[in-house]
């Protein structure tokens, strides 16, 4: 999914970057969960994602209290512990705010 | 490449999200030779990249005005202008600050 209209600047980014571990059994429907869970939460704006060798999920967001509701909710607690405990490798999280924006 | 140290905040980080036109002749030479120019700018911290459907570049530089100079860059106004004319179907370009990170 991508974001189908523009969102009013200022808005946030939230630039995750993560390369996998050798066990991945369960990552990829967690992965597709957690986006429709995304979905739901107030203030989400869309997300956009491709992985190679390293995996690029960006989401944007209305503001820092949405990112922040999300990063509490229950079931992406969850998702949380089994990535650390199991599913990646390394992870960057980078919560950033959009100020310019171009489209072509 | 990845960023190997990590910057102090705030930094920039440009989220460039495109996908391809039938016509990508060329394309990846150009792609990779952007990297290496990237690389020779004052203020370029580093990038990320991964493509699948959607392609996913972040960039991260010391300020604005690094990024002011990178778009300016004579060769790199070439890529742009062959991207627009032939390589790309749509991008966007997002320019963030940096404002919190995580890693594990």
């Amino acid at each position: 999914m991508t974001i189908t209209q523009t969102p009013e600047m200022p808005y946030y980014a939230v630039i995750f970057t993560s390369t996998l571990s050798k066990d991945t059994e369960g990552y990829e429907d967690m992965a597709n969960k957690m986006v429709e869970l995304a979905q739901q939460q107030p203030g989400f704006l869309g997300a956009e994602s491709a992985r190679e060798a390293l995996g690029i999920t960006v989401s944007y967001w209305q503001s820092l209290e949405a990112i922040a509701s999300w990063k509490q909710q229950s079931e992406h607690l969850v998702a949380q512990k089994l990535g650390r405990e199991r599913w990646y490798q390394h992870y960057s999280i980078r919560i950033s705010k959009v100020e310019r924006q171009y489209f072509f």
